[in-house]
């Protein structure tokens, strides 16, 4: 399999080369030279041209890339040119907020079902999707053939829930809960985590600012 | 200035090599090899080694890494070693999510004051934190010497606050709204993306379970 020598940092930046290429047709722009792409996203260029070559040479030296044709083929790579159906679990704050997210999901993608486990929050709506009850979750994922996961849900119950969603059938797991998800199966998780990023940009503090 | 060196990649990794070296001293583990690292991480053993070698060599040989020092180590490096105040603009559900995180920052960091354009919002409080008007954010950024911003506001209005933050003197951003946020001004920027990390997960899709 091609895709298997695509490097997870290389799957973690084609999403932001995406959307770049996406505002660029909007603009009515059809040609971008890796220079280009990589002063706006701050990124090195030789890195973006290695990016792209690793799923086959289609940039052309002095002339940049064809801006319809690259954003056909990062879909096509992520495998953003089918329905993706995802389910959300845990319908909180952040559970609300990111529904709210959906409006922007591009590509077919959209959260499909939502669930929770308070019998309080059952039947009542997160932008037109009926929050259900977890029994419920194993069967919607099966018959609404729901493949990816967002986990929303308090640090303690993440685990739980990630282990029905993986016995469930789920192939990739977005977590949001404070907690680092384990698997033994052969699950792709992102445990997304707000912590890390502002540890990284505590990093770019300017020392000269410093009260000591 | 010998930081400088450091790539943002690395910069990004290193708060999820302390998150979990953290983990290694609440289990009383006090050495640990990259390859052990590695395997819990999902990450190249010589990748980490040349990360950690980026801010001199300390790891021996056949021994590994001393975790409590690496642990001081990678907390000065990212500047975790003192007091970081953090803003937060954007009282809805995604600020009230994360400002339920503040339980989980650690290393210093807190958010100190939240702000929101709503006037019904002004005086209700979120994890026992006022919200304030915008129209005190640059007072408020300078007298409790607020360096980093957290932005959860609607994409429409996320340029207007981050360039206000800025202007304030705010030193780095985390920006979740759907939208990407510019300037010329020496401010690091990270938008945080949800839909980027679906489209990243969608790419680990089994081919196999398509229905075609």
């Amino acid at each position: 399999m091609k895709q298997a020598k695509i490097s997870e940092a290389v799957v973690k930046r084609l999403p932001i080369y995406l959307r770049y290429l996406l505002h660029m047709q909007q603009m009515q722009i059809h040609t971008v030279s890796s220079q280009h792409i990589g002063k706006v996203l701050d990124l090195n260029p030789a890195q973006i041209r290695k990016d792209l070559a690793s799923f086959g040479e289609f940039g052309k030296k002095g002339i940049g890339y064809d801006v319809d044709y690259l954003v056909e083929k990062i879909r096509h790579i992520l495998k953003l040119d089918r329905e993706i159906a995802v389910v959300l679990v845990g319908a909180g704050h952040l559970g609300h907020a990111i529904s709210n997210y959906n409006a922007y999901l591009k590509d077919n993608m959209r959260i499909a079902a939502i669930f929770d486990a308070d019998p309080a929050k059952l039947g009542t709506q997160i932008a037109g999707i009926a929050i259900q009850p977890l029994e419920e979750l194993s069967e919607t994922i099966a018959t609404r053939n729901i493949r990816l996961a967002i986990i929303t849900v308090p640090a303690p119950a993440a685990q739980k829930v990630a282990d029905q969603l993986i016995a469930a059938g789920i192939e990739g797991i977005l977590n949001f809960a404070p907690i680092s998800i384990r698997t033994d199966r052969d699950v792709k998780i992102y445990n997304a985590d707000v912590t890390s990023s502002l540890q990284s940009l505590a990093f770019y503090l300017n020392e000269k600012k410093e009260i000591t």
